[in-house]
């Protein structure tokens, strides 16, 4: 019983979902004219990401409208959440293939149950027909310097990883597979929750940061891109998703190390600030683990419990695999 | 010879070729981590915009790699100049079916000769595969108080066009019919030039303006939503792209109304005013034509010459017709 509409229509209810005001201190202009106008606070940068989801690629094609709208905006507030950026405003272009305000009010529905945690107002964008591809790029505020980067490690600070790993890429891969996936852990790959409040208390406290997107693997070589530092891992320290104990060994750190869409914050930390952690985690109500420490030499460490070296079977997850 | 490639690899493509600085007075982060930090200048407000591109959709399967970049940056530059917004940077959200360097090439040579124009930074973006689609985000500056907004006309303010219309559907329609098309007539099309310079000089002393995107005919209901306010429009007063002259009466007001694509200016001026556009239009070399004016009652009148009205087939493009 899809409805279906004009460009328009969808406009009024993308527009109407959004409870939101319009305009306010820091909201010149919303969604209605050519583009939206906005204030950055005096003494804050504007901290801005883009991130693209492709039905069939980035979500299983089946996937509730619900969710996809939660999941399009959560994986850009996780990157603001990684640059310790407070959330404030989106944009959301979204590619539809038919016309359906039922899909879409349900895709508001997500979007909006997660905007409302951060008061994020949704400012402009762009509805278009096509195969169903939603690209969101969300902007957050910083106090000036403040924002958390890669690339600033130190040899000896530690790493530490939020929440847990390998839950969303298991929950894939029963997916893929046909099975029946538990609904905890499907949350895990539909509802991710960005680390916003954790991002924000490790601003002036954690040397570098990231998000988890493309796996741990992959994503610790780009946290200690253009330095010439290495890590080792400690396997046995990974926060690994419960239900990974139904699977094997090697299975298990596969999924945790290059399974992807975890959206945990992995960072580096001067030891120094190691008893910070547990204010931290008990402030922000995120489990924060010490996962291993950063090298003076390049290259990456896996190590198993008995001092094996642990090769993942890739390095994380590729849009574009070499072909 | 098509070379494939990972998703490092086209990032590294898409970054070597942006030959602007990385960082900067105010790009304070630019590609490379989770998000870019940008800084407003004092007393400046930051403009936003995004629009999407889909193959087959906003431009035909065939066209060069150049000129899809080009345009999708030239369609957001356009939405800035509306609002009288100095571009400063852009997000690139790029879906490929293949990792083809060789198209990526191209396409950066067409964005980057735009991009050049401004000074413009590309300072964040995502790839993704799927069917080819290009969302662009940009973002812009403007002294506070001083964006162009719709929906501020008044009745006897006098309405203004930039450049020529209606050329662009033209060459869409040849296309589409398998003819050959004038180079300069599919400039029109594929490598519109937004009026940027144009919207700096109006700030100020337009009342209103927008950027025709769909066509004159929907575009204008556009720029008076939100007032009571209707318009009057000389159909002989339209600037037709000159190619208009090989297709009938009917067919030519309806490209240059309906047809969209034109990204001209469509601005509403007091008529006390009105002696400012011979210089402005030599200042910023771009022909204004002042086509009709703004009336205290609602509706549009489209009128020929001999005082008949004329009703357009349809009121503009839509991508989701009513359906």
């Amino acid at each position: 019983m899809a409805a279906s509409s004009n460009e328009t229509d969808l406009i009024r209810l993308i527009t109407k979902n959004e409870s939101q005001q319009r305009t306010g201190p820091n909201l010149i202009l919303g969604i209605g004219d050519d583009a939206a106008i906005i204030r950055v606070p005096e003494q804050h940068d504007l901290v801005t990401c883009t991130d693209t989801l492709v039905a069939g690629v980035h979500f299983p094609e089946g996937t509730s409208a619900y969710d996809v709208g939660w999941k399009s905006l959560a994986v850009n507030l996780s990157d603001l959440a990684a640059m310790a950026a407070t959330p404030r405003f989106a944009q959301l272009a979204l590619t539809l293939p038919v016309a359906n305000t039922d899909w879409l009010q349900d895709f508001m529905a997500g979007w909006s149950a997660l905007a409302s945690q951060y008061n994020l107002n949704l400012i402009g964008g762009d509805t278009t027909r096509g195969h169903l591809s939603i690209t969101v790029q969300a902007m957050g505020e910083v106090m000036r310097g403040q924002a958390l980067l890669r690339g600033r490690a130190q040899a000896g600070d530690l790493l530490v990883v939020s929440g847990e790993l390998g839950g969303a890429a298991l929950a894939l891969q029963q997916l893929q597979a046909g099975k029946s996936v538990d609904a905890d852990l499907l949350e895990r790959l539909n509802r991710p929750q960005p680390r916003v409040s954790l991002g924000l208390a490790l601003s002036g406290i954690a040397s570098s940061a990231l998000d988890l997107s493309d796996g741990l693997g992959l994503d610790l070589q780009r946290l200690l891109a253009g330095t010439e530092l290495g890590a080792k891992i400690q396997l046995n320290q990974l926060p690994l998703a419960t239900a990974l104990t139904t699977v094997n060994t090697q299975e298990r750190y596969s999924l945790a190390l290059s399974g992807g869409d975890d959206y945990e914050l992995l960072f580096s930390l001067p030891a120094a600030q190691q008893a910070r952690l547990a204010g931290i985690s008990a402030e922000t109500n995120i489990a924060l683990n010490v996962i291993g420490e950063v090298q003076a030499t390049p290259g990456l460490e896996f190590l198993a419990a008995d001092g094996a070296i642990f090769t993942p079977e890739s390095s994380g997850y590729e849009h574009f695999k070499n072909d």
